[in-house]
């Protein structure tokens, strides 16, 4: 399994590098000012595998979805992702100092700069999908955003996740499920269903397909929070487990999670049979999320 | 003065009255959910002056916008005042119990829930003017309140300010007009100017009115600083004073700021002259805006 995914994941970490490098560039472009703050906005973005804007792109691509729209959006999403990520940091929330192997936000800076910075982050990413370049379906993607973002979507979900610390009995397999869709699932899916919304087309099939890829990538992740190695990783492991949080991996057992990452893995290809060989990047992103070390 | 104030301000305090059971009714129609999110989400917007929402309904009015859509715009105006008054009184920001006359969002929960509600307001902000129901002008009203609120605007405004604190040398006139004009200034100019702009009509002159009314309230709000009652006021007075910063009263001098003040009332009122009788509410918000003692 490892080694099949391997022989194929060279395509897709190619074009999950040229993503990374055409975001990038593209957040150069957009998010210059010799500022703190800008300094810290494009701080909080460089330097992530940024799937998610990865997966604008690829769905983007698969609708003939102009490339200044693309960018637009890819670089929206990574900019929600990041001011998440900047905020959940906070000693009031998570309380890590480390991020992609660099000092958080509030570490390089101070509180009130990582404050600031997440706030922001999140305001230029409404900001870049209501310019005219996105086209006449801007208004659903940005209803969308803010839907999987927000009171409910991601937000709710860490909120779920605050609770769930410090509730006397544990989630169920259902309460996680459900948390793990507010928090990552709803943003996921709003990527890789981005192309197809800017086409007006039918985002189903891409619907399907990132429902189940959300879900495999948590399990994933709760596997390498277990099974990872911090120095890859870039942030610390084994927080969940040694804080007796349920996860995936603490209610179904380390090879239920996996094979349950597996079988998710599989459901998220099928889910893109109507888009052929075109889809194969996608599915290979799909493989990749399952087998990752960091 | 006072007393003319007084005389033409039944009007205006009938019509903000009316805004805030608008906007509030509104609210409770738009934001239900019993979590403990949803209210701190309420109570961050609850019992403020609305003024900024005032503004929106009030040139939605002048401009014939239809209720649902003015109502959309208004409350979603205190959403983004309300985030950044709930992150601005975070213990690493400026550390405030009190606001209203209440306890702070992190008094009355915790520091995690005043960033996660901060955030979501923040979203939800968007996501009621991405509703159908606002109009064709849509993505305008979202682009100015993207640049307006964030790293160009608001926060670009807040950040000044915290630099402002640790400067060897204090501001000088030109550099705190700025600093405010950022702060307050361009989210006050979006809420008078929304209604032309949902319309589809010239939105100077209103840029005018709210260009010197932004000031205007800036400056009354220094001056409420020196001679605030804090009851009244409902939050910590003389805090700026004692900090030794520089404010309008302490670059101009108490007569001399008050002289300021009352000057850029009547050009805010000279500006609506195009509205003739019909922007008299707005003229007497003006005059309130100088004249209030909260």
């Amino acid at each position: 399994m490892a080694a099949a995914a391997d022989a194929q994941s060279r395509p897709f970490a190619q074009a999950l590098k040229e993503a990374q490098s055409r975001i990038t560039a593209h957040m150069e472009a957009r998010l210059g000012g010799n500022d703190p703050l800008h300094a810290a906005m494009r701080y909080a973005i460089t330097g992530g595998k940024m799937l998610r804007g990865f997966l604008v792109l690829e769905s983007a691509r698969l609708h003939g979805v102009d490339d200044d729209a693309a960018l637009e959006a890819a670089l929206a999403i990574e900019c929600i992702h990041a001011y998440s990520l900047v905020h959940d940091d906070l000693p009031c929330m998570d309380d890590d100092d480390l991020r992609r192997g660099q000092p958080t936000v509030h570490k390089k800076w101070d509180e009130a700069m990582a404050v600031l910075a997440g706030d922001s982050l999140q305001t230029f990413a409404f900001e870049l999908l209501a310019d005219p370049k996105i086209g006449p379906h801007a208004l659903v993607l940005i209803r969308g955003l803010a839907q999987s973002s927000g009171k409910d979507g991601m937000v709710s979900g860490q909120m779920l996740d605050i609770a769930a610390e410090t509730a006397t009995t544990p989630l169920d397999l259902d309460q996680i499920t459900r948390l793990q869709n507010r928090k990552t699932g709803c943003l996921i899916s709003w990527s890789a269903t981005a192309g197809a919304v800017m086409a007006g087309a039918d985002e189903a099939p891409l619907r399907r397909y990132a429902d189940a890829l959300g879900l495999a990538f948590q399990i994933a992740d709760d596997i390498l929070d277990v099974e990872g190695d911090a120095a890859k990783v870039g942030k610390a492991v084994r927080k969940d487990a040694d804080a007796g949080k349920a996860t995936f991996v603490s209610l179904l057992g380390l090879d239920a999670a996996k094979d349950r990452a597996r079988t998710l893995m599989e459901q998220a290809c099928d889910a893109l049979s109507p888009y052929g060989s075109a889809a194969e990047t996608l599915k290979e992103a799909a493989r990749f999320v399952i087998s990752r070390d960091s």
